[in-house]
């Protein structure tokens, strides 16, 4: 492990967060919340002494990344998003518009993990700042602090060692050898990110939202978080509103080397994924059944129409806004919804979830699996997007299930002990995990994460990050090998 | 696929169910209803021919299993069970103590599938001979019918071409080259487990119940079913009693291999086993936490004790018998006992679940795939039991989670219709799925299965006899490609 790469890049990730938290205090000024203001000016400049001691102490702007491999990636994504959930909580705790540090760190780390569980019953009651601050979280935990610093930063991360890191905090199975210019990459998806918010925030404004309004939920459509500023969250925007916000969901859902393939021209090789099709079939299917199962409890077909393909994108993005309240529907348009969720998105998007190539991938490997059993003595391999897939990739894929399955029993036995039903438990444990936000309960209506005890919230805390990384950096952290260099014969390339 | 042998077999089988049949049918007599006795010996006389036709137009008993291969297995074994559980719904339906021949399929394909689960409200109203053979067909579900077959069979089938039979209907990842005798093995199993039931009968009548009253449990313990004859299950029995079936229901949960380890003599390598000692660890450590956790609900820490131990046994073998309502205990001992269904039993043992092997198999497999990812260079070997894990093994347990989650998605999506809400269709899927029997609801009070449609009742009697058999030998009987030699190069050893 070489520390000294990993405090460094660690503290200019301290500095970006230092940046964004002028945002959030320049929308307080703008709102004359000058005591809001200050606390996120004095906490970005504690920051940026924090962050500056932590790089000149490891050798400053010149270190490169040539010391960077598998575990430092994982140690540095890590633990970057660990800091980053414990500096970002401290506006919220300082302001008192959360009740306390542990409350803030929970829905800090809702907010970059782009979750969305809150455990704020009343965020119409929140200032500007504070409101702009955890939309903003989504938007930055959307893409990836990391990817936005290899974005960033001097050229001589076009090593490719960087890409330990990118891959690292990228989520689905299959990102690749796409672009060998990291530095590249990351400009490319950002700039990708930045347009399709913009867009967003501007088609927003043109149906009657403010521009607060308009940039608040572009944000949190763009990280499919689903922070919003109304308790009712989107239920009261008009029907153009409503549509646009399940386009957005549905973009960001889509896997961002697709738009970067269209970018560069090569528009055929981006219509040619299997994902992509397999994702929108499944989700007109999907919302034609909902719409029939739930059309006698609108007034119209359009009314059912919309409610269906916005919830339906709500929960396949794992985005969490809402316009209805699915729990009241029937069991079959439930079950569809409940599928979508543990889906999630396409692999390379911000959506949560398991990840659409990855379920394809188990199919196969199912498939692959029972062939192999069946007929011992032929040979099965396994394909995905037209290539053949090596055993890697593949095993992978199984092997994110099962390490999946084992955390979701762990975090569901640490919370057991609240006096909630075992159905709360199951629904809350899969919601941060799957970085979906709202818990689907049909028991009761939206409990929502208030009344868990400390404890659960920190468990919940360390799901939603081990969700959005997808388990291996947040395991490597806790892993207390990885601390240690003694068992390991070190490696060079 | 050689039609011949799987007719051939098949015959054999409907033989030995019309032989089963005759059991009920004296205890019928004993308890003078001549009607059902009736009943179960024309059922019994209908399939000595069906058989007997079968078995002379396929070669009789001269044909061997030389064309016996893993193909042939699977489809012998997945027929075999679909063909009893139709023929033994014959007397449950026929005597209207079922109401249709669907309900009669369900409740018999959850006695043969050792589930446990039931659509008759009122067990005390039924005739003896139907209470017989609904604990019956637990038994002989319990060590499967295809090992009772190779018991019985002329001694050719030493060839080791059977061990593809025995392989597909026996539980658990790691049935192995222990025996190469066939016959021998499938002889000691069933000798083993007359021998154990024989035992618990005795020890049954020794605290007080009548004959009748033993082998019934007995039967029903022995292959972890939970058919009783009573409505409150064995809540009304003495301590003692509940203590004994306590004691079984876990020696039927353990690997039969060990028993068989123990009579040859080889007792230090059949305690060397870990799966026994990590059961019984997990087993203890649970019940201990649960009669801490509950003991405030009982008089005194002795029925604490019991009733946890009980009902710990119950969930872990997957036997379904109940002396309490855990739905009414806390969260965190509802978490263990659902922890203690899934995982459920040893390999080789009669309990359902996920088996206790497999669960240490992918435990192992996520290590090492977090090794390998956290330490590209590093080479890591899965053991188990002391042996090096070929990729193969691991890779099955690994596949077999894979395929179970996506059945389970599948019975769920297929039953979501019902006008049930959500957490009733996921607890009862995974019931059938594993074999427990009675759903556990934290919402509602055992609900039984007694108003799913028709259609529902088939998927989820399709689900039991998928559990019980481990998933491949049912799925391969419904793929289309088995029942053609069309695309495959016949191979010959």
């Amino acid at each position: 492990m070489n520390k000294r790469s990993v405090i460094n890049l660690l503290g200019r990730i301290i500095l970006i967060l230092a940046g964004a938290m002028l945002l959030p205090a320049l929308v307080s000024l703008i709102y004359k919340e000058p005591r809001i203001a200050l606390i996120f000016l004095l906490t970005s400049v504690g920051s940026v002494i924090v962050g500056t001691v932590a790089m000149l102490c490891t050798g400053g702007l010149r270190l490169g990344e040539k010391h960077i491999f598998a575990r430092e990636g994982f140690m540095i994504v890590g633990l970057a998003w660990v800091t980053m959930t414990l500096i970002g909580a401290i506006p919220f705790a300082v302001s008192g518009e959360v009740k306390n540090y542990i409350d803030a760190v929970f829905e800090t780390a809702s907010g970059f993990s782009t979750t969305g569980a809150t455990i704020i019953a009343d965020v119409e009651a929140l200032s500007h700042g504070i409101q702009f601050w955890r939309s903003l979280t989504h938007w930055i935990g959307g893409m990836g602090v990391l990817t936005l610093l290899m974005a960033l930063a001097p050229t001589d991360q076009d090593s490719g060692r960087a890409m330990h890191i990118l891959r690292a905090e990228m989520p689905g199975p299959v990102v690749g050898k796409l672009v060998p210019r990291i530095r590249r990459t990351a400009v490319v998806l950002y700039s990708m990110y930045i347009f399709l918010t913009a867009l967003e925030t501007v088609l927003l404004c043109f149906g009657g939202m403010t521009f607060y309004e308009g940039i608040i939920h572009a944000m949190s459509t763009a990280g499919t978080g689903g922070f919003g500023i109304y308790n009712s969250s989107v239920g009261e925007f008009s029907p153009y509103i409503q549509w646009v916000i399940t386009a957005f969901m549905l973009l960001f859902s889509l896997n961002f080397t697709l738009y970067y393939l269209a970018v560069v021209g090569k528009i055929k090789e981006a219509l040619s994924s299997r994902e992509l099709w397999l994702f929108i079939g499944i989700y007109v299917v999907g919302t034609a059944v909902i719409t029939f199962n739930i059309r006698g409890m609108f007034g119209s077909f359009g009314d059912a129409l919309r409610t269906a393909a916005f919830e339906s994108a709500a929960f396949a993005s794992t985005t969490g806004f809402g316009t209805a309240n699915p729990n009241l529907w029937p069991t079959l348009s439930k079950a569809i919804l409940i599928l979508f969720m543990l889906i999630g998105g396409c692999a390379g998007s911000t959506a949560g979830g398991l990840k659409l190539s990855r379920v394809m991938l188990m199919c196969k490997y199912a498939k692959k699996n029972l062939k192999d059993t069946f007929r011992p003595r032929s040979v099965n391999v396994v394909m995905h997007e037209g290539r053949r897939v090596d055993n890697e990739t593949s095993h992978g894929a199984v092997a994110y299930l099962v390490i999946y399955v084992l955390i979701l029993a762990a975090t569901i036995l640490l919370i057991s002990f609240e006096p909630f039903d075992f159905e709360r438990l199951f629904t809350s444990a899969i919601s941060c995990l799957n970085n979906i936000g709202p818990t689907f309960s049909s028991a009761v209506v939206e409990p929502g994460f208030t009344d868990f005890s400390p404890f659960s919230k920190v468990v919940l805390s360390i799901a939603m990050l081990l969700g959005r990384l997808e388990l291996y950096p947040v395991l490597f952290i806790f892993t207390p090998s990885a601390w240690t260099d003694k068992n390991r014969v070190h490696t060079h390339r």
